[in-house]
């Protein structure tokens, strides 16, 4: 991943928090177009042409010194000599003359401006010193800004296209934020292609100001917008949009394309917008835990905007499949098997009804196969037992054009059981010419039509999981009782000697301040001192070197274990310390630390790294071979709920090895998730943790519960 | 699965060689339609009107002892009236009716029937019997069968289309056969939609006689197909599919799109076809070692066959995408760094012509953005510096609809530099009607367009694929040095006493025979014999009871390890005698075995099981919680070739446990693969091994070689 591209850090909680509501960009009473043109082609012609054509019923003010009039409307010079009161400004003309205008538009009262221009950070340091400069410019004035580099703003409601997109999208329940404007252009395409509305329609350009967080907000509280949809290349605030996300999914669906996650990916976007894409893992945590649902791919975007779009949500897990052929009917039923949906079973009533109306011949049991020669009728039939069965929570209807089908009113009765029902149903009319007009049927009934039963199941299965988020209960992350203080003053004092790597003492001392139990310990300074250590704990014990200045004190010879009497540990003690002063004369040696020597537990790893975008990044896996050659590990980014932490824990494979297999005992499953929960705690309270790893936590049997026998951190530096 | 069908078992093997051409189907100079009918709507009707309307030059013969004439031409009352040759007839009459006519075609000549008529297999057991007489009758007259329960077939260079659908599709390169006859009717309606023909059509229905096997061999052979496209729910002869499908491979793709893979699924195919869905595991063993691409999904069979059908073959794996727009490019990107693919590294050469000939805002490295704004020339200029690239192998060339964007003028830049280069070009024109006349011009020049760059993407790497399948060194399997007569002999020896399952005493044998090293083991019948054998062995040494009743030892602590002296092995031989004796009273104790003690090596498992359809299935894990939890195995069917055995060695994840890690030496590999192909050669050579387990089999580091602790098999019953 490229990391040379320059950040722009200037945080969104900058701006006064009354300043954040965006209704003038989407209900604006008055637009001025500043930069508009009379020459055709020219984006300050497009945008206020498609201001005027789309109907927009507030006052639009042209701005161009140049001109008297453009489109029939009067045009003023700068926008100060505009008459009434300006909601929205829309800016076209080159980056370099933006901050004068900025000045006039402040002067006027405007709160709001869209830069369409480019030449801004996507163009090189210049460009990006500018921007820079517009947003401390803007931000003292208290105007929020959409862009710049970007195709412009949509609001159907507000009757306005504030966009040099060739065109206005139907009114309708989508809203979409994009990232890259070219994606906005293709969508726009492929909308007027089908029967799809937009509510808002934003490219956000190079989200200098105004981004994907301000449209989770914005969008949550829109009583037009029933489903989001956005395109990201990367996040400004991690943090913040996963907050945001939470409230967003908690009251609509919110489904995310996130491109730029392999390396040739993230290259492609660093010259592209500037952008620093974030680690996927650290992306893919972000949207589980905050319940959007990412598309893998664009067809997936867009067909789960068509289904949460047409058709609302979907009450259930179980699919009913009617069709016509035999083949797509196990395609779509080996679908159903590899998602989170179930295969209906019908009730006896709805297995006699089908039998009695449908030919012998047919499949009366889920998939409901009404045999190719069926005509309307037998679709309806099939159709409105299926809606009809209480054990059926959405119903795929296939078609495959037959001699005798009869496409267009097989289209009608499945729209109109569809719509007596109330349930979800999809359809998949499989073909080209022959089953066009159907589709066309379907779609003005808004039942969505996808071109293979495989994607059907992949819509309904997305609808599906969002309900799971949706009826999930969603626990807090408890605050649990830890030494705050304790820590701090560890991390004060380390710093105050430049020493950011902790080594096992410090690092012990942090983990017991959270709640870790770690081996009992005691600091020897002779060998005789470590003898009388070890009976004091028991036998058998470990030995190792303590010295600040030695942290892989296993290289050097510096851990033994297993010592089983006080000889030993008087030879151990002699043995290590030589060897210790010999290899690295220069190191403060303080001592040995004798331990308690664990045994019997299943070694697991805790572990914490910061990602860029969204910070402390939280890991679990089991140890040894586990984690390192099987990579069998599982992330979530702190803080975590209590569901975060045992969702965790049990999605890695190797989970059985911990929930018991041959005959062995479960671990204290509680005693890791509430490590989990404590290392999440720990480093939300403290930011300047870089890394941190409890290797091995070693997990008892029952409720056993944890040791963490070793931990190493490391804190920022100056 | 359901394993409640009833499963025909007539061997393909019982045809004459001479019998198998199949060129009176797709080459036929006269063609009879039983059962023609002058009623329009019914079958007999459609076949003779597609026959006609697709300008079949050869004579056609309706026979219906009703008609005088239909549809113009003279009508006869049976076969055996009709003056001329018949090459091959169609039946659409019913089912019972079908063995008197099958006497008349023979006593005709006919040697190829289709036969259309539902109400045999798929309609249950009295329609199996008429289906298995059928199979009989039609065998013993050495008569080809197409059907039963089929839509029939379509041969474009023969003008002739003997189906009931309702399209006839246009020439074209693409072999078409399909196990689902509705699909077949969505396929072609879908070809109409776009400039796609095909060359075969053949809806299999029942798969009565001619079978996926026939297809592959007959559309190899071909001269009109270059690719073949295949939809099976499941495979009547797994080897002869395997062997059939290598074939195939080493000279055209076969894309396969395979159903009923989960429970759902294949439950749905049992009540569809009755067809015994093989475990996914088989099939996938299958696909890949007969290089068949296996489609994902029906977008996938279909993105592929557009790709193949329109480009043919790609040289390389180097891919450059164009684009005016960077979200797009940068999900390509993505899209190929996650595949086969790799992004093109372009020459200096291509670098510095597109930095002249594009704006400066233009990116010029590898994906080539030509910006927004981008006309027809921009695009022109891109794609000839990319495909004249020395190192671009293929383009992908995306296309966003925006307000300056020549879209039909881009699409005939586009193809006319694809004819140019004569290099792998695909396009995804993003959007609705705003690129649809670009995608149609693009279609006329066989420039297949995708509606997202993943599936552009997807497609290519298809193409790729294909490329390592053919460009692979295919080794053969090897016929090893191997005692198969001492198996022999022991398997009849067993038999003769109906012992099926072969403990270790034999199980070791028969291993030995084939290879394998064993622990050196002696049997004792005294406790002084066993101490003697013990020195004689070396110590520690393993002491196992000896019975041939005995099959779970460990249970009844008839097994002891890691013993040290002639003391202990005296104490332990009449511990374990003892034991046996008191618990299991009945059994044989021949004694106690006295094994070398191995030590020091990796436990991996190989095992077989038999796959009804494909039959030997060889599973290669790690030993322990890897295969039992992890389920980390990898499977091929025997025989298995050289390259077979090394890649199912490399394919499991915890591989990396093999080749080293830690500083750990390797273990030594080919003593791995050769014990696979010996185990391969073995339940080749002897079909009547139902299952085998080697486990585990100690590998050592180095060139250590491998020794097989612990073997157990199961043989067929009577």
């Amino acid at each position: 991943m490229s990391t040379s591209t320059r950040k722009v850090d200037l945080k969104t909680s900058e701006v006064p928090v009354e300043k954040q509501m965006l209704e003038h960009f989407f209900s604006p009473k008055s637009v001025a177009v500043i930069g508009a043109s009379r020459e055709k082609g020219k984006v300050g012609y497009d945008i206020l042409k498609n201001i005027l054509d789309a109907g927009f019923e507030g006052d639009v003010y042209p701005v161009n010194p140049k001109a008297d009039e453009i489109a029939g409307l009067r045009c003023y010079p700068n926008v100060k000599d505009i008459p009434g009161e300006i909601d929205l400004a829309v800016y076209v003309l080159p980056a370099k003359l933006i901050s004068g205008i900025v000045d006039d538009c402040a002067e006027k009262g405007i709160d709001s401006l869209v830069v369409i221009s480019a030449g801004f950070k996507e163009s090189g340091p210049e460009g990006a010193r500018l921007e820079h400069a517009l947003l401390e410019q803007t931000r003292g004035y208290g105007m929020r800004v959409i862009g710049p580099n970007c195709l412009g703003i949509i609001s159907t409601s507000a009757k306005i296209n504030a966009t040099f997109a060739a065109l206005t999208p139907a009114k309708g329940n989508i809203a979409f934020f994009s990232q890259s404007g070219a994606l906005c252009t293709s969508i726009l395409d492929w909308a007027a292609g089908q029967q799809i509305g937009f509510s808002k329609f934003v490219s956000l350009g190079n989200k200098m100001d105004v981004d994907e967080v301000d449209m989770l907000r914005a969008l949550s509280e829109d009583d037009q917008t029933e489903v989001m949809l956005g395109y990201i290349e990367g996040v400004k605030d991690g943090a913040e949009f996963i907050r945001s996300a939470r409230e967003a999914t908690a009251l609509k669906p919110v489904i995310v394309s996130k491109s730029g996650g392999t390396a040739a990916g993230a290259r492609a976007a660093s010259s592209h917008t500037g952008t620093l894409a974030g680690s996927e893992t650290a992306f893919n945590a972000a949207f589980t835990q905050s319940g959007i649902l990412r598309a893998k791919s664009m067809q997936e975007l867009f067909d789960l905007a068509l289904v949460f779009s047409y058709q609302g949500r979907i009450s259930g897990s179980n699919v009913a499949v009617v069709t016509n052929a035999g083949g797509p009917g196990i395609i779509a039923s080996d679908a159903i098997e590899r998602s989170n949906l179930k295969m209906a079973s019908f009730t006896r009533e709805t297995i006699d009804k089908l039998r009695s109306g449908l030919p012998p011949t047919a499949n009366v049991y889920n998939p409901v196969d009404v045999i190719g020669d069926a005509k309307a009728d037998r679709y309806q039939l099939a159709m409105e037992e299926a809606l009809g069965d209480p054990k059926v929570d959405a119903v795929l209807c296939i078609l495959t054009p037959q001699a005798m089908t009869e496409t267009d009113a097989t289209a009608q009765a499945v729209a109109a059981a569809a719509a007596k029902y109330g349930k979800m149903v999809v359809t998949s009319f499989i073909g080209g010419p022959g089953v066009e007009s159907g589709i066309e049927l379907l779609a003005q009934a808004s039942v969505p039509n996808f071109a293979f039963p495989e994607r059907a199941i992949d819509a309904l299965n997305g609808a599906y999981r969002y309900r799971q988020w949706v009826t999930k209960e969603h626990s807090q992350s408890k605050n649990l009782d830890v030494d705050r203080e304790k820590v701090q003053s560890i991390f004060d004092e380390a710093k105050k000697i430049r020493r950011h790597e902790l080594g096992e003492t410090e690092a012990r001392e942090v983990v017991t301040a959270y709640g870790f139990t770690v081996p009992r310990a005691i600091l020897a300074r002779t060998a005789n001192e470590a003898a009388d250590a070890a009976e004091d704990i028991g036998f058998p014990v470990v030995m190792k070197i303590a010295s600040p200045d030695i942290l892989h004190k296993s290289d050097i010879g510096g851990v033994r274990v297993n010592i089983g009497d006080r000889d030993e540990v008087i030879k151990v003690f002699h043995d290590i310390t030589d060897r210790a002063e010999n290899l690295m004369p220069d190191a403060e040696i303080q001592g040995i630390s004798v331990q308690q020597m664990v045994k019997g537990g299943k070694e697991v790893i805790l572990g914490c790294s910061r990602d860029p975008q969204f910070g402390p990044l939280i890991m679990f896996g089991l140890g040894g071979i586990y984690v390192e050659v099987l990579k069998d590990v599982s992330f979530r980014i702190a803080p975590l709920t209590v569901s975060d932490a045992e969702t965790m824990v049990r999605e890695i494979r190797s989970y059985p090895l911990l929930s018991g297999v041959r005959g062995e005992k479960p671990v204290d499953f509680h005693s890791i998730t509430d490590s989990l929960l404590r290392l999440s705690q720990l480093v939300t309270d403290f930011p300047d943790i870089l890394e941190l790893d409890v290797n091995p936590l070693s997990v008892f049997p029952d409720n056993g519960g944890a040791i963490a026998i070793d931990a190493r951190l490391r804190i920022e530096g100056d």
